[in-house]
């Protein structure tokens, strides 16, 4: 089973080929016996010891638990035993995945008391059960509420691809440190959450694949909640292939998570043709593609909001795509920014309601850039919250309608690459806006409704930033994307590269 | 495949025996050519006509329609024709379905002025697919907004089984219209709508039957709506066959209503057999059952919250009931007052938002009693609503855990049977209530997490006014509450007969 999932790029470990890439890649050497899960754990425990201080991905460090992992699975290996697909390969969790042993802190100041968590989050479960061994624990936006990880208690991230900046640029967030720890080469794969975009931008800033799949897909149990409607689980990865590998290991059905949707009818991916699974991603990865050529897919860039307030370089990234996939048509969906309205309203008001015993009693230990947020959410009246959830209602119902012609839509993943830490506006169309939230224009509207994406992070010429386009699907057709994705990935166009600065001895 | 549905007491107006009723008697008279549908459809208008005055039930009688539809449906019979169960019997709505040609007004005064609908509601046309004939629309608490159908605008239903009293009695509501309309024979079948307790407080205020199903299972499209989340349809009736025979004809996929769920796994119903369609009521009838006694049913009397706060009528009917069923095991839900508690805010909450605009600007059109209530909603915050989800959440949850043991838990449907019109409070244990919220005491819980419920009325003392018992079933095993209705009716301890007042040339 893990042999058929191995491509033909993925025994030499650099540079990843297109069927392959670093995660896949460890594992196949681990597998064949040329190196051990020990030895690759030491070498990134070292790694991160070395150079976490100049990124500052990880808030936590699990080394015994990684060795004892690692002793574990190399006794397995030793006895002839089977391992997974991601035997031995390293990876890290978002800070607010339950890790056995600490606390879960959710990037907060006021959690580092909360008791240690008696069990690791579901994901984390099942990453660890196909071979993967967790490091450690990384930084996050406070209560995943921010698209910059600026945290005033552990430090903000800072983006690997520019460390020549005087104060650095931002990783994006609110999962800023599991991108900024792929992107640097610490580890191949993390894991991070996403509700109005918080896997998307800042796979899209670093310049990594990530995939925020469909609403209900994957199991949160185990995860420190935000907004029930909107909340997501996903992987980060430098290429397809992994991506893919870590996504098929988390899905399946988990009893204890009463969000996660039992899969519908309509999941069975229509054009996957009938030796697909549906559910693998990875086996879509070869099917339907001639070449660098995707076959049968009808891509269609997204206008009207998305075509509007963006740099040049998120045009670009969505024209190269656009390009790659032979999408020639735009279309428009009327209800994207009345969608990302409501999206903020229901966002604020739960989150408000969710920490309204602190924010009585211990206001000030909350992070500075959240405060006002909280507090102008719990105080929301219901009729808006009503309203806004008859919106998304109405917006999911006009998607619907309009995806009914196409596979796949594609849009910016953010307006603009990486900006400096602590800026405070941007200049978009002419018009200064709010830099913070604005990173979420083109994020917010998808995760409002629930549809899956994978964020292609787009070649960037060199010296330039990366940025990342969002391939947008229908419900339930993750496989959809991925199959895109590795076009992608074939023809060059998209590339995950650890970060110039970082490439030397990476994960 | 209507003769199929056929038992052997039906062919008998009256009487109902126990696995008939008036509807299909006379649906079978007619598909014999005893009758035809003209001649009951004039005799249900003149009947309308002669006594709905003392009841009030009606708001428009659609005499040209009805008796256009019974042509054809003779016209039909005539050729040979196929034509469904309920050829030629007569049903009103409650005037909260869309009726084409007429404005939903919903029980209020605000929307006399609305455009007519173009379209009837989709289980009115469902009903008359199966051959009924719709006679028009019945009276209600404005909005729905109520227990009592204490309708300022069209004036209170009176009930009929109580003609002598000086201002006459409640019928309850809000489908007040819809009960009373069956309860005196001007109908054999009527619509009504439950988020609260809707159906189930006039059901067994009039001594009849009715179903509120499981949330999701009947298509609300063409509703005037309510609560998102806590709105049901679902029909009444004087027999268990009649009941399950219009349930039936509801049955079935709606592709224009979002919120009817798809059919789940565990929708086949365990322990009815392989020989049983889990969706067919009126197939579940005969199944299981052993003469008059339940075989195999596990049935439990819910206490705690549902043993207070009650009269001795109720506690006694639930305990006819309760041996009727084998039912010995008294168990408590403890989140029973939490999750009427969160229905009551959500539900203030909802129908604020969705009439702000009207309440901003037109306060003094709506109906006097909820002017209140519906403000009180629109100031609500947002945070206390997600607490409420959550809470709702948990009550399911727990209610699950419950009914893991148990197919049918039993509950008083009201705490009292019909109180006079205008009373304001009830002394309920010794402490004195207000009176219109409290008659929700025990329903509004079970809606709060969408479990499907048979109301049974129990077969009252000669002089004393009727009285329902709840049949509380797991989700989607609506099957399983007919059987256990069946074997209540054939045992003689359930019974809707017409009020006496108005038993002479019932339908």
């Amino acid at each position: 089973m893990a042999e058929d999932r191995s491509g033909p790029g993925q025994a030499g470990r650099t540079p990843p080929g297109p069927d392959a890439g670093p995660a896949l890649g460890l594992a196949a050497r681990i597998r064949a016996g040329e190196t051990t899960a020990r030895a690759v754990t030491e070498a990134a425990l070292a790694r991160i010891a070395a150079r976490n201080a100049e990124v500052n991905a990880f808030t936590t460090l699990l080394a015994d638990r990684a060795l004892a992992s690692a002793a574990a699975l190399d006794a397995r290996i030793a006895a002839g035993q089977p391992v997974g697909p991601l035997a031995g390969v390293p990876f890290a969790a978002k800070n607010l995945f339950d890790l056995a042993g600490i606390p879960t802190v959710a990037g907060s100041r006021i959690r580092r008391a909360a008791p240690p968590a008696t069990r690791d989050a579901w994901v984390v479960r099942r990453l660890e059960a196909a071979g993967a061994i967790c490091l450690g624990a990384l930084n996050m936006d406070e209560f995943a509420y921010g698209f910059t990880t600026e945290n005033s208690h552990d430090g903000p991230v800072r983006n690997p691809h520019d460390m020549d900046h005087p104060v650095g640029r931002i990783a994006g967030g609110s999962s800023g440190g599991s991108a900024a720890a792929v992107a640097a080469g610490l580890v191949p794969l993390s894991l991070g959450t996403d509700t109005n975009g918080s896997i998307r931008v800042p796979a899209s800033l670093c310049g990594i694949w990530g995939v925020k799949p469909s609403y209900g897909r994957l199991s949160r149990q185990g995860t420190f909640p935000f907004v029930h409607a909107l909340d997501h689980v996903g992987p980060f990865a430098r290429s397809v292939a992994d991506l893919a590998a870590a996504y098929d290991a988390l899905l399946g059905p988990d009893p204890e998570d009463p969000a996660q949707a039992p899969q519908p009818p309509e999941a069975v991916t229509p054009g996957l043709g009938a030796g697909i699974m549906p559910d693998s991603a990875i086996h879509a990865l070869g099917a339907g593609a001639s070449g660098d050529r995707a076959v049968g897919l009808r891509v269609a860039v997204l206008g009207g909001w998305f075509g509007r307030q963006q740099s040049d370089a998120a045009r670009n990234a969505v024209a190269a795509v656009a390009r790659a996939l032979d999408a020639v048509e735009t279309v428009e969906w009327d209800m994207a920014e009345a969608c990302r309205a409501s999206a903020f309203l229901i966002t604020s008001a739960e989150g408000g309601a969710l920490h309204l015993p602190d924010l009585r009693s211990r206001l000030e230990e909350f992070e500075p850039l959240i405060q006002d947020r909280l507090l102008a959410g719990a105080l929301l009246p219901a009729a808006w919250i009503n309203q806004a959830q008859r919106v998304r209602g109405l917006a999911r119902d006009s998607m619907r309608a309009l995806m009914a012609e196409w596979d796949i839509l594609l849009a910016p993943a953010t307006p603009v690459p990486a900006t400096p830490i602590g800026q405070e506006a941007l200049a978009l169309d002419g018009v200064e806006v709010p830099l913070r939230p604005s990173m979420g224009l083109f994020t917010q509207p998808i995760s409002g409704i629930g549809l899956p994406v994978v964020t292609a992070p787009v070649q960037a010429a060199e010296g330039a930033l990366p940025i990342g386009v969002q391939l947008i699907g229908k419900p339930w057709t993750e496989a959809v994307l991925f199959r895109a994705a590795a076009v992608l990935e074939r023809a060059g166009v998209c590339a995950a590269p650890v970060a110039p600065a970082f490439a030397e001895g990476a994960f």
